[in-house]
């Protein structure tokens, strides 16, 4: 698996709680949405249940892309694009690690299933158009 | 055109600066990156440069999606999905009003050409997973 190799000016961005998640839905169209996530083993891993629609539709196209923003400086962000990889959380042990505190499984009630999704990265972008 | 119907919870997203672009590129993976956007006449627009990789994405494939953060909210965000309509902007008259003061002349420094991208929703997604 490739891992992920982020520059030093930005590694502080996988600290942060939050990325804008992409996928692509059956009509072709980016489906965007915010997702707690974890940089760890030199990869981006969030946690998803089975029933959202983006999660269906990483499991018919594993094409994903991730975008951390640097909440304090507009012109300052990091992207990861790759594909996804799925894998099965029934535990929610890795549920239980990410979302800050959120209890994912109260959240999810019962309905789908919870999954790990890592993003097995093609090409990482680290902006900062304030850099000289 | 369908306009944007935007949920009066979410109506003040459309006044933050920034705005998170997902445009599809040639090998189907979606690519993410921070944008300055107007809301407008009940559209957004972005100003983009065509020597740009996302610009050339949407003139391929028109499928668009923009997520809009509350920066003070995780868990609060509005999301527009559609189709781009490019027009040019030659005369920058767009790209002056655009970009909390940026001087996106000077940043195209003569290369390509400025043009307005307006997302014609097919959906729009008000989010605040905070609210009752």
């Amino acid at each position: 698996m490739t891992s992920l190799t982020i520059p030093e000016s930005h590694a502080d961005l996988l600290e942060a709680p939050l990325a804008t998640l992409a996928t692509v839905g059956p009509d072709g169209r980016p489906q965007l949405s915010s997702v707690w996530f974890l940089a760890e083993d030199g990869v981006v891993r969030i946690s998803l249940n089975t029933n959202r629609q983006k999660t269906k539709n990483l499991q018919a196209n594993p094409v994903i892309g991730v975008h951390i923003q640097d909440t304090a400086n507009p012109v300052r962000y990091l992207e990861v694009r790759g594909d996804a990889r799925i894998e099965p959380d029934d535990d929610y042990a890795f549920a239980m690690r990410v979302g800050a505190g959120l209890d994912l499984r109260a959240m999810d009630a019962g309905q789908g299933r919870r999954v790990v999704v890592t993003v097995e990265p093609t090409r990482v972008n680290a902006i900062d158009l304030s850099a000289g």
